[in-house]
């Protein structure tokens, strides 16, 4: 999944559902995230560094850091799928890097390996300063599941 | 860590460190969870299953499962550190095995291996209904690193 | 998986499944790994402590120790598949949480949640001496994918 | 650690440093592996698909992919170490994305995130056939530590 998936847009089909999933999550209201991007194989969430966020020294809680992952990793993957379809988080593995200082954190997740059953995502998390600056704070790894999702 | 850390208490000192560290968790507190049981080795995290902490489906989100998870291990592993130590998460990897129904889960980390720079622990989080019924709906493995906490 | 799969065997059909299949796996007879125990969602295997196994400093190289801990997962759960079922693994992370040390070491993988499709195995692995004395030196978790072994 | 990192070879000392603990590895030896590059902060070790390495449905072993993406990640971290460090694996999570098919496997460790204490790897390991088709068979992130080796 090369560069081609950093610029372009999903379609606006897919755009619609992510969406719409991603306002389902209360977590993702509630923590105060929304996603900024949504690319064929590759979803951007942004969480604003707000002290709701935050581990007990004021950096962002390495649980609001994979929240923000694991639900980027999990629409990215939901982009590749065909309609009714939904996306179960098997397991993911996740490497604090460094404190998520900065303005807000941006997670990245990336499908490395897409699959019938099984979709295998790249997560990725950065703090990103107001003045741009921006520094890896977490890397991970993540497995999902595909199923069909029950007519409504 | 076997039987004895399941029954026994952590000291009033310690209680009062780990209690202390968690109060200034903004994402604890933003997210409604509390510490239920602080023994040596092993910490307790319970999460009211509230509109607040689901993903799409209406389950607690993985990232809500694994936020307080996170934070049940490195308290665990805090009961063991000598006073001034502060505790930050390395990398932990977490299998959803269920959805996380159920009235609130409980998340329980036990410190598996402590280390003067490193400790490794368990991570369990059960689905709790008020009836009694509990399920295993997640499980996980931490790595920690103990830091120094500087004088205030 | 509780007390009851630590002393039980399993039946004579599966465990001839589990020892042809172990059996075609050219690495276990290569690095001298056998199976010595296979209990109904849990298998032993063990590993001498040989030079052929080592890392630099001569200790077992955690690649040897993560080897025969996935075969032990990965039959733990075919105890529990169909005849005609065949175990792939999707992932697996493993601590290393001291020096493989002793004359051999033993991996037991032991069913933690099985699924028609997904199931998720602990993995411990420990230092033996031939004097008895055991050390826990690797601790992981492991998912594995059941699929249907083509007839021959 | 971008495309600089891709091409460039390390320090004939750095090189030297690698390859003389590499031939310390019984493992490696026995299993057939061999360096074939060795640049700042990436390593690569590439083992022949024999029969000596292989599970059940004659693929490579999960265990022998593994051991080599595990040797090349803590190389990798070991050529920004300073002499007279050493390495330890703290843990390491790995996904098997396609059996590893080919006539061999080439594991390539990359350093995401050096440190004075622990370092972190991407690990990738592709199928490769002799007609230079390559396809990526596993992925992994790994966490090391250093020590300072003893004198000798």
């Amino acid at each position: 999944m090369g560069d081609r998936t950093q610029q372009e847009q999903a379609s606006p089909e897919v755009c619609k559902r992510v969406r719409e999933s991603f306002d389902r999550q209360g977590l993702m209201t509630h923590l105060g995230a929304r996603i900024t991007r949504i690319g064929p194989g590759r979803v951007h969430i942004e969480l604003p560094a707000r002290p709701e966020v935050t581990q007990q020294n004021g950096y962002v809680h390495a649980g609001a850091t994979s929240a923000v992952a694991d639900s980027a990793g999990g629409y990215a993957a939901l982009t590749l799928f065909p309609e009714e379809s939904d996306v179960l988080t098997v397991e993911y593995k996740i490497n604090l890097l460094a404190p998520a200082v900065g303005d807000r954190i941006e997670a990245i997740g990336t499908v490395l390996k897409p699959g019938r059953t099984l979709t295998v995502c790249q997560l990725e998390v950065y703090g990103v300063r107001d003045d741009g600056e921006r520094q890896l704070v977490a890397n991970g790894q993540q497995t999902l599941f595909r199923v069909n999702r029950p007519a409504e």
